[in-house]
Parts: structure tokens; sequence; C-alpha cells
């Protein structure tokens, strides 16, 4: 399987009077490509898994290296990667990549697989899991 | 009973690289307003409306006329009026004035009181209704 | 030319506890759909009307109308339309279709051409007003 | 001096359908914070850093660890406390709290002093450098 990611363009409204990414959008684009991730090939999407499982993915940590500023009408690719699958846990990597191949910013997410039902977290569901490992895991930088 | 206002400063972040107000901020500004209404003097906050009752308050129609432009820093009061009871509907007028006088903004909004489990509109409960004939209804500009 | 439009996918969180679309979210894809109209056909991207013509345009009028209620996943045709040409002002159309043809929400902006050195409307530029009618305008409703 | 916080009540927009505050959306309220404590006890607000100076304060670094789920209609006093003046860098650790105690979460923002004109770090201005040691520096947890 290939990387998966979304494309974003970084909008008008998206930056401040700076005239630059406003610092907590990036966490709008790297949210929004785990979510498609998960609905994509995960094939979990969820409001099924809220729904129908009572169960989610909230995040428990959430970071991000900005490293070249981002300007309106910038195209990104926005890549998902997994460093690693524990027990509950699920930690990403997710890349904003420009089509010159500048790495705009680097964000980490630690995701808990919690069961809302018991407000616990939960071993990571075995379909899941495997299809994670068919995705691919690409350990820490 | 007074208008029920909310303060709001405008945030640099709301802002975009011309350095005014990004036209879509001025509805979150008006809808947290709206949100702050029904929790305070209407005594019926969203939460429980959505989870006791199954039944919310669907905005059907938001308007807004951008009077004089808002820039990072600004200081508002986030006015709340009714200016109609309807069946199910209400009408508000929801207005952004600084501490000048200036009127920055003026919004209307129409919500729907609805019926989640059979997805339809249905009448303004009785207790509500007499919350909003308390507060005031000032009608049409 | 066709009918410019732009794809929106209804994020987890452009949506509320109610599992629907945020009453402003709307206006944040209206708002990127006519941005992206100016830097696409229009040949004219913000930020260059901004930086080189000390330009813009900001919204004086902003409205939609909710039709049908819009969910996680929901993937929508963004449609931009011109509605009325005036000396300095621009009236938008703009349209939220679902692939099954289903008309989500149908929004009117009313923007105008800003001479932000003297802080005053002026005529919309002759080229820009050129590719406008090349555009085509379709009147009111 | 105290520490300096702002009050945020965390909206029913701020959260998802899962009906906990949606992960981006912490990053709002740290990035408002830092906002005002410029605005606030560094007497520099960042429209005059940014107009006046030509010069920012970007993010390059920020990160949040989740640590208590937050609903619609909590109030959080978010709170600002420097850990580290660098000689370009400056690093934040902003908390949000409940009434009741309760550390919702805890994030780290390293913020870069950065003049526009030449796009590089610079110093961190002598008078801002003394209003934070005036301010304190509470170091590394």
């Amino acid at each position: 399987m290939g990387v998966f990611s979304i494309r974003r363009r970084v909008s008008w409204g998206d930056c401040d009077p700076a005239g630059i990414l406003y610092t907590p959008r990036v966490f709008d684009y790297c949210t929004e490509a785990i979510e498609r991730w998960y609905a994509g090939p995960m094939e979990l999407d969820w409001p099924t898994m809220n729904r129908r499982d009572n169960m989610g993915s909230p995040t428990v940590h959430a970071e991000c290296d900005y490293l070249v500023p981002m300007a309106p009408g910038l195209e990104l690719d926005v890549r998902v990667l997994i460093e690693k699958l524990g027990t509950a846990s699920i930690t990403f990597r997710v890349e904003g990549v420009a089509d010159d191949g500048t790495l705009h910013f680097r964000a980490r997410y630690v995701g808990c697989i919690t069961d809302f039902t018991r407000n616990r977290a939960v071993p990571v569901p075995e379909s899941l899991r495997r299809r994670i490992e068919a995705y691919g895991i690409v350990g820490a930088p």
C-alpha cells in the first residue's frame, strides 16, 4: 500500500494578518487527514465507530514542528504515516509536503482507542490492527 | 429583563491577511451568543436539549450585514434580541456593538425547534415560549 | 464557461454534538469557494489583489438557507454563480449540491470592491468585469 | 505578578459529534491565550509588533497533552506560564484548568521572534525580555 494523503490548499482564512498560516490550523489539516485515513484505507469511518460501536480514537497527544511558513494558495499533500502501534494506542506522523518537495510541517498524534460506554482505553480491534499492519509501520524517525 | 449579550474580542486568528475579520467568523460569534442565550436566560442549554429531549434548534436561515470592518483586539458586545416567535421558529437579531457604540454587524438567524426522533419541526415548548415572551420580542426593524 | 465549483467533504470537526454541520461552517465553505473562483476563472487571486493592488472584495452581506442537514463524510460540490454585477459590487449565489443532486444549502454573498488605500468602494476593475461577464450572470432566482 | 489567564467556555461548535472538544480547538484556546498575554502583561500586541516593527513571534513548535475530556459548557482558565527564555525563542506552558481544579490539558509552545524584513530569527527585544523576566520563568516541569 502507498502512503495515504489528502490534498489541502491553504486558504485565505487559514492565514492571519501576518499573511501566514495561523498556528492552530495545521492541526485542522492533520486531524482531517487522520479522519480520512480511517474512512479510507482502514475502512472504519468515525461516524460508524461512534454510533455503531460507541467507540472512538480521541487524541491524547498532538504536536507539530512548523518548518517552513505557509501562505494562502499553497497546495499541500498531507501524508499519514504510522510510527507505532501499541495495545490501545496508535502513533501517527503527519507531514505537509508541497509539490516542490518542501516539508512544511511534521506532526505527531497519539490516539487512544476508547470505549465510550465505560470511558476507558481498550485494545485496538483486531480487524483494525490487521489493516494498520498491512498499511505499514515506519517507526520513529 | 435587559438584553443578553456576550463579550467577544476579535482575535488575531479571526482575521485574514487583509487584517480584518474573516467573513465566516462573525457567524461563530453569533451562534455562540445564541448558545449562551439558551443556556442563560432561557435556562435550557443545548447539551440538555439534545441528550435529554432529543431536540434541537437547528438554524434554517442565517444572514449578516457587515457594517464597519473589525480588526484584531476589538472588543464587542454581541447582543441577542428576538424579532419574532413563530409556532416552531424563533427569529433572532444579533448585533455586534463596540464600546464607543459603533454597530459593526447586524445578523439575523431563524432557528427551528426540531424533534430529532422524527426529524421534523415541532412547536416551541411552552416553558421556552414563556421565557422568550418574558425576555421580550422586539419585532423586525 | 461551465459553473465553477470546489469539492468539499463535511469533516467530523465541521459537525457539532448533534451530529450535523455547525451553522457557521457553511460560510467557510462558501467563502473558500469564492476565493477559489477569483484565483481560478477570474485569474485574480486575493493575495495579489491585496498586496499588489492594495484592493480587496470584503463581504458586505452574507446569507444562507440551510435546506437539508449535512453529516460527516458528505461530499459536496460547492458551486459559484453570479447573480448580479453592480458598479462596485458583485452578488454571488453559492450552492452546496450532493452527488445525488440534493441541494443542501443555498447562500448569497455581496462583495464590494474596495480600495484599502482610501478605504472606499471603487468600480469593479475592467479586466475583472469582462471576465465576470464572460463567466455569465444568472440573475436573481 | 500573578499568572496571566483568559477565561474560555467550551462552545457547542468547539465539540464534535462524539460530544467532546475537537482536537484542534485546544490550540485555538492556547494561541489566543498567548496573544492576550502579549497584549496584556507584555504590553506589546501582535498588530503593533507586525505593523510597526515588521516583527512577529511565529510558533515553531506546539504540542498538547489532552488529560481530561472537555464537553460543551465547561468553563476553563487558560493559564500562560513561561518555561524558558532563549536568545530568540520563548517557551510557553499553557494549561486549561476548570473551576474544580481539574487540569484538562497542558500545552507547550515555542515561539521564535522573527524579523519579517529579513525573514530570520532575531534576539528577543530588550524591553520584552525585561517584562518576561519580571513576569517570571518557571522552568520545565
